[in-house]
């Protein structure tokens, strides 16, 4: 199987989206991939204990993809081994008017993980950027004052709101919040072949909805977002990775080992230790338990 | 009475603490100062309806001041004729343990106030940038990566933590909360008349705390923290205004002025208008509700 250098996904300069792989060769059987994806959830799982323990990380782990990109069940692959106090998703539905009723950002803010955990943003405030930016009409749900028709949503304002996402993230990175932004990039082919398969299982059909024909006719404006936000957002404190995504077996393998890849980077993470003092006495208090009647 | 310019009392270039008066004459006996004082705030809490139905903006109100400023007796003044509906108060003590899990920014945000109503915090997210650089040891509670001592607590991080809180605010303001920054400059002698009234009154005993003489000592330290909060964050999205604070009515009446012009020029504040074809119809439902048995 082939060598998989993490640094090769990451987006750190301008890119073009065409030019970003939605399939990857490695070389290898799908289920030799499997088999490596689960030794090293296993290793991410054990992170996690550590990260819980050091009680001063939170990882933030961002999904976005088209329709049918995978997103669910990366959740459920990516997550298989870690106990369930360690991590926490959360799935981004339209606003609802108890969230409208505060700025954009404010019901992703509520959800954050806390320090020691995992959070799970499945569909996230890039949303914001994109399914507005395409649906600009949305964006008069929010009710901000001086927008009151869609031709007062101006490149002046996306680039407030581009700035704005930054600068939320520079905040919860430098406060010890670790962000990971992944971009699940699916072919338009691989995706009529995945809502076919959605209309021919009946168990399937529950996922199925008309408004998804109806964004896949707006293919090209979304994809134009995404390059957006690749290129303004993707950042030293919140790179975004370009997760090639027709083949699922490789989009779960490559989140999982970068995510693993990066976190053992971070050497502070690790259970603390036990004060001196405490530690000093440890024989006493075997001494205590073992006298213990 | 002598004319009060509210102009005056905002900052908008750097001040030195020891500037900013903490009495002004008004050339008016107390009772005329209240009674001006009710007649704005019967406006304010008019205008708070308008807020309301209009449903765009929110209005937060930031209350800074050192112990005994006279920070709740405000709140209740200047807020009495509102509709208990339409204003949220929030008084922010010591970070909780869940509080603690999330960055400083957090639990205020999560307190913001909803499009259509006023939020007030009752002491804010400037604590962070004034109690925590008094008591830097405080800091560390928060279990920031990098931080393991106060040493780590240099200049840079008060800088980061600065813009932090400068980009949440203007975040705050792009999408349509008007943010008024009110600093109840007390002087150091009326605070020790206020805590003697303290200890002398048993029914306001419970009001006292060791720790606010143990602050007390701290006095020099906190005003400096605290002109480099005016110097700092008032900024044309959201101004500071020094609010002198050793005449309570005086404070209470000018807080109320302050909100009640600022918020005047804001004429798109309105009821909104009918949808004109309901409005078409009107005489229609009244014949429809006429008729009725």
């Amino acid at each position: 199987m082939k060598y998989i250098n993490i640094e090769d996904f990451k987006i750190t300069e301008p890119v073009s989206i065409a030019d970003c792989p939605t399939r990857i060769e490695l070389d290898a059987a799908t289920d030799r991939v499997e088999k490596k994806q689960e030794k090293l959830r296993v290793r991410l799982g054990k992170l996690q204990d550590e990260l819980y323990a050091h009680g001063k990380y939170s990882v933030l782990v961002c999904l976005q993809g088209m329709d049918t990109a995978g997103k669910d069940s990366l959740i459920r692959e990516v997550f298989k081994d870690f106990n369930a106090r360690g991590v926490v998703v959360h799935s981004f539905k339209q606003p609802t008017s108890l969230e409208l009723g505060y700025d954009y950002l404010w019901r992703h803010i509520i959800a954050l993980p806390p320090r020691g955990k995992f959070g799970v943003f499945n569909r996230t405030h890039y949303e914001n950027l994109l399914v507005t930016r395409v649906h600009p009409e949305y964006i008069l749900n929010e009710n901000i004052p001086g927008i009151n028709s869609v031709d007062d949503i101006d490149d002046d304002f996306w680039e407030a709101r581009f700035d704005q996402v930054n600068n939320f993230e520079k905040h919860i990175t430098d406060n010890g919040t670790i962000v990971f932004k992944f971009f699940l990039n699916l072919s338009k082919e691989e995706q009529r072949h995945r809502l076919l398969r959605r209309l021919e299982k009946r168990k399937k059909h529950w996922k199925f909805s008309p408004a998804d024909m109806k964004e896949r006719k707006l293919w090209e404006k979304y994809q134009w977002c995404f390059e957006e936000i690749l290129n303004k957002t993707s950042k030293p404190n919140a790179y975004w990775y370009n997760i090639p995504a027709d083949d699922k077996p490789v989009a779960r393998y490559l989140v999982t080992k970068i995510m693993y890849d990066t976190l053992k980077t971070y050497t502070d993470i690790k259970e603390p230790e036990l004060d001196p003092k405490v530690e000093a006495r440890l024989d006493e208090y075997m001494d205590i338990l073992n006298k213990e009647e």
